[in-house]
């Protein structure tokens, strides 16, 4: 596939989606969201795929929102594109369930919920607004040691988008999520780093080595199929009542994997005290149970 | 309006609500928590106040429970006022859904869980019981080197009040929130700044201007609208389910918001590398969806 | 009662369940799941038991799996034992509501979340697999400074199971969580410590006696039913959507609680400066309400 605002490469069992927008500090567009999506929906797909690291080319990892429009910026109506017009009714009601209305940071967060594969982001310079809320969704984040932190919304005159006042708190806890977002203050790599938004800090040029070594330690060592079920019960646990419903999965999931190949492979090369060779593939391999969830609509 | 156990007063943009009982070290009487809401909903009205800061007068923040009742504190039939009787029913059994059960301590944090307007603590001395409990629902905690607190109801013979046990695990996580309630042991101010529960430890006459250095760098920055929407976000994504409800929520807020006079300003501001002055007010342009939520009965 | 795979004591108020299969590592097994259970269902119905320590016999506290049936470990059906057969259908499908399918990790986790004693895990060596996601549903962890731990079941080509899903991200967050899992990697108790797993780190004799001191400060201090009912709550309020459900329960248990006589020795030994002494117990002086929840079913 051709995308124009993304690099997507795939080597050594990692793909690397790089932001390339640099002469625009990769602020984002609805097409890079597109072109986003399309890329996870590739490394998805693609068995050969073990892991997504998130990079982004020049200057800093992400500046936000594209600004090029001005103050008009977030003025959606201004922008209108012939799609068919805008979701203000004649009465000058909004539509809210109109698609046109849905926050594009949120359907890529939402995407990057639902993947098979762990994703790693890797952060140098800055990662403001969408440009951090989207990583909220990846299942690490390292950072270089001058990076800096904006949930700026506050500040803009907006709110919080890419639905990360549901994914933050669960990664930082409330109190800081409070914090970072009413204040909308800029953030320094090591308060994020204390914060547990980012694993650790590195300098500029062990920055994407840092992530690809954590990459390859999942690749070299897990079952595609366990990593690609267990990141989704992770992720789809954080919301549930009781710990019934992990139970009712897991109990699934261990019988269901438990017949397989892989299972037999994971004790045998731990107890022969060797590196194991999974041989299950997410493409054909998941258990028949799975997706166990039907995903809400946008409403 | 006139209070007889707080005091309330605003300057600078912040309502300052002082807890006045200090010859009770501020026990905590139904009276109090009355005026308290009232004091909430006058602060929510009022378009020049930006954030509520909570302190205590006299020796401690808070010293929970009146106890002055003796161990009849928490035997509230002994205490019946002629309100109508009692819950207890005829063959003995108690009606639970009467509205007289309702713990006072409860209708407090639910009614600052609504707050459009950050609150702040300042603690100083102690704050024990409902003196703590009562902090929770609010969105910063500072306090003194010499603070301490304490989750005591196992030690008095009841249970946490407040909606404490859903409230502090939120901020310090079920660990912590399981060590400080089983034990109701006292807690030093390190304990609780490690914990995660108070933000910062100060000199007593280095407390309230940290919080109110706090709640300026809020009322200078932002805007009003973007802040109450982001508060009650904030709050009402820690028990929901699904990144998707945040999705629906902030789409909704993003448009709404991204037509207004605030999102110019804050874009233009930003552009122009000069502090923004929000034009849009809490009191008339809060977006046509708000709020979006029923909030649940008490029964 | 009598057990074969773990010692069961109670001495100074306090429950020891030691698990007993030194030669194999202490591994799991079905039977020893049972006894366990049994072993808890003891303790709660002992008005002399206030707290309940899990110990580990021998070289260290749990190794996990009883691997000795070799790779086929996990496979369910190969060591069908005449309980009627599979719950693989005619058909080749899998009737995953079979109870057969249920994950013991989850039988004891799931019944762990029901004590309404403390428990406290004091754990040397290793804990790794179901040795350690059976800690989870505990509430405390204490740990030798040479412990490691492993949710090792990515590496093993299963899932993690004991509900551990559910479980482990609210005690040290889904960062953590997903890191610990995704990567199926041993973690040193440092790590353990500083992620919230564990407390404490003990020398080896030191073990013991730490978590006995913990449960003896529970013991010595608190009420017995207060201490069930806010375990419970805290437990329970974990995945509760709003506050409210917080708020229903509290304003009951303060009321019921409050009418009791522990109410009133706990504010008179208070008010006394003395130690309290509770009459109630957990066998006879549960409130009417108790308890209020619905245990959703495995199916």
């Amino acid at each position: 596939m051709h995308y124009d605002t993304i690099i997507y490469s795939v080597e050594d069992k990692i793909a690397t989606i790089t932001l390339n927008r640099p002469e625009k500090l990769n602020s984002v567009s609805e097409e890079m969201i597109d072109e986003i999506i399309a890329a996870l929906d590739e490394a998805d797909g693609d068995d050969a795929v073990r892991a997504v690291v998130f990079a982004g080319n020049g200057r800093l990892f992400c500046a936000g929102a594209d600004l090029s429009a001005g103050d008009k910026t977030f003025d959606y109506d201004s922008q209108a594109d012939g799609q068919g017009g805008s979701p203000v009714q004649a009465d000058g009601s909004v539509d809210y369930s109109d698609v046109r209305v849905r926050d594009g940071a949120g359907r890529l967060t939402l995407r990057l919920y639902r993947s098979l594969k762990p994703v790693i982001a890797a952060i140098h310079g800055a990662a403001v607004g969408v440009g951090v809320t989207m990583t909220l969704a990846m299942d690490a984040r390292f950072a270089t040691t001058d990076a800096r932190f904006g949930f700026v919304f506050t500040r803009r005159g907006i709110v919080p988008e890419g639905a990360s006042t549901w994914f933050l708190q669960r990664l930082v806890g409330l109190d800081r999520a409070l914090d970072w977002c009413l204040t909308g203050r800029m953030l320094s790599a090591q308060e994020a780093v204390e914060g547990g938004l980012v694993r650790s800090l590195h300098a500029p040029e062990d920055l994407l080595p840092a992530a690809y070594a954590y990459a390859k330690e999942i690749a070299d060592n897990t079952s595609p199929v366990s990593v690609a079920l267990t990141r989704q019960m992770l992720w789809r646990m954080a919301g549930a009542d009781h710990p019934m419903a992990a139970h009712r999965l897991d109990s699934r999931g261990v019988y269901a994997r438990g017949r397989t190949a892989d299972a037999r492979e994971g004790v045998a090369s731990f107890l022969e005290k060797r590196k194991a060779d999974f041989p299950d593939r997410v493409s054909r391999d998941m258990p028949d149970f799975f997706p166990w969830w039907q995903e809400p609509d946008y409403s």
